[in-house]
Order: structure tokens, then sequence, then C-alpha cells
């Protein structure tokens, strides 16, 4: 059955991106909330198309691995997709490239005049919906057939899907450094541990991952 | 040579106390937020007496055991003595009862026009100090001989040492709860992982303890 899962990387002081720029539409810290992550065997083959085998394969990478497995659908904000960032350009299509990493229905938050679909290369189409958080969902988690749904982010998607309780698992990859600055993850979500289990581990990086599951 | 220390117990979302009343001044969900520590065979014995040997002897019980050892003095705020919750009493002497569970010299931070020392059973003197917190930790350190110091909170006072780059040792004991309100930790402390080396490990009750050392 489909579950509707997230899985962030944050810092210690919980924020989940750090002071985006037009050039830096991840912000200048990601790197290093990222780094752990980056660093898996999983990673660098999925991502890097690296299958030397080289990369970590600990705690991270088993999370990592997780991260790749089962998902037929992702919904994400219009600021992850790009929308905020070149506002007054009609044709700009986001940050994710002529092929992005998806290759799944992917669909996009806007509050903007609906696009039609855009289908891209490797499989993934965005459709851009203007409509209620639970409608997106009920359309995502039916085209995902047996598969779950993923809510990509960024962090302000995450915290509103998590706070409706339309969430069935998330994962935060913590990572050891206090950011001080970016989006917060954890604003009004008082009680998410009383409505799903959590389960804490360290990584040898010295990641901890915390899992919310119900 | 002494060090100066902090251990505060904190949420996952970052808060190290809850929504205190004139009742409740450690805030309704205290007892949450300390729960693993209370448990601990160390705990029971040094607050509550229990020498029957009861109480958890895990990783929390060594965290416990280390924060009652080598303290020869102790900062607080105004607000963790008492000072905020009658403001116009003036026969009102905090919180911690005609024996207060120190036992050694304890600086009090206040604004207020500075009390004569107040000597209590058990070896405990509160000294009250308006000055600047250098100055009232370079006293501290004095008086604290070889021993260490402690910042013992509230969190306002602990975060204020912080930032000025005055501690040592930070020792975070993390539940695996959202509170989603109170007196937050993480605020402005970005950089601390980088003037500090970080360690993390998870007790067995799903405590996550993380220290900062330098």
């Amino acid at each position: 059955m489909t579950r509707v899962r997230i899985d962030l990387n944050i810092s210690l002081d919980g924020f989940a991106s750090g002071a985006p720029t037009s050039e830096n539409p991840m912000g200048e810290d990601w790197e290093r909330l990222t780094a752990a992550y980056v660093a898996t065997r999983t990673f660098r083959e999925r991502v890097f198309g690296d299958t030397s085998g080289a990369g970590s394969t600990g705690i991270d990478d088993s999370y990592a691995a997780a991260y790749f497995e089962g998902v037929g659908a992702e919904i994400m904000g219009a600021g992850m997709f790009g929308f905020h960032s070149f506002p007054d350009d009609p044709d700009w299509q986001g940050w994710w490239g002529d092929e992005p990493p998806f290759g799944i229905p992917v669909y996009v938050l806007t509050h903007t005049a609906p696009r039609p679909p855009m289908p891209m290369q490797g499989g993934t189409t965005f459709h851009f919906r203007s409509t209620a958080i639970t409608d997106v969902l009920a359309e995502a988690i039916d085209s995902a057939g047996t598969l779950d749904v993923r809510v990509g982010g960024g962090v302000g998607t995450a915290r509103e899907f998590l706070r409706a309780g339309l969430v069935d698992d998330l994962h935060v990859a913590i990572a050891p450094i206090l950011l001080g600055r970016g989006g917060r993850l954890w604003e009004d979500l008082r009680g998410l541990d009383l409505t799903h289990q959590v389960r804490t581990e360290v990584a040898e990086s010295g990641t901890t991952h915390v899992t919310f599951t119900r």
C-alpha cells in the first residue's frame, strides 16, 4: 500500500537549507548538510553514475539505498522546482535540467496560473497544481500505483504535509553542524512523536538518523 | 585546570524548557524532557537518595554520573534562581528550598539591586551579581579551585555564555520528542561545531547525547 514519505537533511539546529541565493538555490550550506549522504556508495552510483563501488557503505548508505527505493510519484513546492528564482522569465524550466533525476510524475505546488504538463527526458513529467495539498496528494497516490509518494521539499512544503497529518514516514538525517540560519523544519510540529514511532541511530559519519513511522 | 561546562536536556526541536508557569517554573514539558535522565541510577541516588541500586545503568547513566562529578562553582540566570516568578515578594528565596542540591558557591546573574550572599544548608551559598558575565565567570573560576564551573541555565543564560565563546564543554541530551514551544537553545550558535569537536551517541532510551568539546 502506498505510503507518504519525506526524507530531509537537516542540521543539529534544525535547518534544512541555508541562505539560498539565485546563484545557489540550495544555499551555501547545502554541501555541509549533505556531505555524508553524497559520500555514500549509493548516492555516488545513483546520482553520479559512479559504478566503481567507491563511497561509504555503513549506516548512511543503508538510508541512502532506502531513499532510492519504491517511490512512484513525487510532490514538491514551487521553490524546489525553481519558480521563485526567475519569476519574470516565462521560459524558465526550473533547476532540474533536461533530464531530471526523478523518472516519475512530479507534482509541483504553485499558486500561479497552472502550466500544461511538462514531459522531460528520462521519464519525469512535471505537473503543476494550485489545488489543495490533499487533492494533489490523492492524485499523486493514484499515479504511484503500489509504490510510495515522496514529498520532496522544500522544507516549508514538507512541514505543511507534516502538520496536516499526511505523512507516514519521515526520515531526517541530522548533520552534526550548527547553521544558525535557513529554513527550519521543526516549527509547529509538537506531538509528531505521539502519532509516530521514533527511532534514532548514529552513523559512522556522526550523522544522526531519526525516523518517524506510523 | 578548570573547564566551563554546560549540560542541558532538550527536545529534538531544540527546546530546553516548555511553557513555564508560576506554578511550574520548569514548564509542563519538563518531565518528558528529563524522563530518561531522572530514570538513571545515578540521578535516583544523587537526587532522590535512593541507594537501592534501582534505575537505568546504560549510556544515559554514564552521562548522569559525569554530570555530578567535579563541579566547584555554578552560575545561573535570574529565572533559574526564581527571581522572575514572584518579583514583588522581597522575602522570596527562589525555587531551591532550604537545602539546595548544589553544595557549592552559586552565582546568580541579576539585573536588580544586588543582595548580600545567601548561605543555605548543605554548603550552597548564593551570590548575586549584576556585573558582566566574563567578570562573574572569573570569580566563579577562582572559587572553583581545580574543579569545573557549570553554567546551569536557563537556556538563555547558557546561550549567552556559548555565544561569547566561554564554554569548553557542552553536553545536550536530546529527547526524541517534539515540543514546539519553550526556550530554544539553538539560536545564533552557527559555527559552534567549528570551534568544538562534536561527538554523538544514542542511549538505550532513545536519547541522543551530543557533546561539544574544545
